[in-house]
């Protein structure tokens, strides 16, 4: 008699099979009040069999390999369609997105925006943030609008990354 | 010439270093509205150099080591002796706590209390949320206290872990 260790994905979360794994790419980054920037990114969704989809993201310098950003939440889909996203950010930030969420037969795409953001005192000041996630097949495209330290809501980060 | 690929701990969080590494143990919880309960739990705080710590943290029946909780966030040190900790639970919760640090030659003291709980649709009612964790050498010991679904604020979680 075996034991499967990998447990089954829970049905609630089926809609995001396609986003399980670790996706590695580079990304570029720009708003009013920094320079351009460029990153590699690596991301891993993971899941323990429990009605939620685990997420970690680390991004380096693409020359220096020196560690940028990092972000880890959670993804969770109450009801068929919808998508509520919990994530933490070490600038001292801690978000939560509701959406909408598109898969199935077609590509997987995931559309939020934050419906609160929480800041410790020493954190810079983001008052809303929206995020587009795609999957097809083995490409994962992702978008980033935010609206921080008195900025009107406006893109800031844009990346593409393949499944590894 | 050898590159050292383990980065220098971040002065800033220098008081965070009894923290770093992987812990294993176990604990106990109870509130009004649920059965007491037991768990193993395994928690990892790790760095990249730069001026946070990583925190992640499991636990499973102590029996079937089925998957029960999870949590994930990032630790930092706006200044000496204060913490500001953001966290994502899987339940739908974002949490942001600030608080007080102890360290330096005494034993390791961690004591926050959240500022702001941000909930998803779907989530329970959090409240307030309480912690204190305390390192001496090689083991770890934490409480936690919730406001929670109506109950007022009380002691939840204890738990004992020792660096593995």
């Amino acid at each position: 008699m075996s034991v499967d260790p990998s447990p089954q994905l829970h049905p609630d979360v089926a809609v995001l099979a396609p986003l399980l794994g670790t996706w590695e790419g580079s990304g570029t980054g720009e708003y009013p009040t920094i320079d351009d920037f460029a990153y590699a990114e690596s991301i891993t969704f993971s899941h323990v069999g429990k009605p939620f989809i685990a997420y970690t993201q680390r991004t380096k310098h693409p020359d220096t390999s020196a560690p940028m950003h990092a972000e880890t939440g959670y993804l969770r889909v109450p009801r068929p369609g919808s998508i509520e996203i919990v994530m933490a950010q070490p600038t001292g930030i801690a978000e939560v997105y509701e959406g909408a969420v598109i898969g199935g037969d077609a590509p997987l795409v995931i559309d939020v925006r934050s419906i609160s953001i929480g800041s410790t005192t020493s954190a810079k000041e983001v008052t809303i943030t929206e995020r587009t996630i795609s999957v097809t097949g083995n490409d994962l495209h992702y978008t980033f609008r935010m609206a921080a330290v008195g900025q009107p809501l406006q893109h800031h980060l844009s990346a593409t990354l393949r499944r590894v």
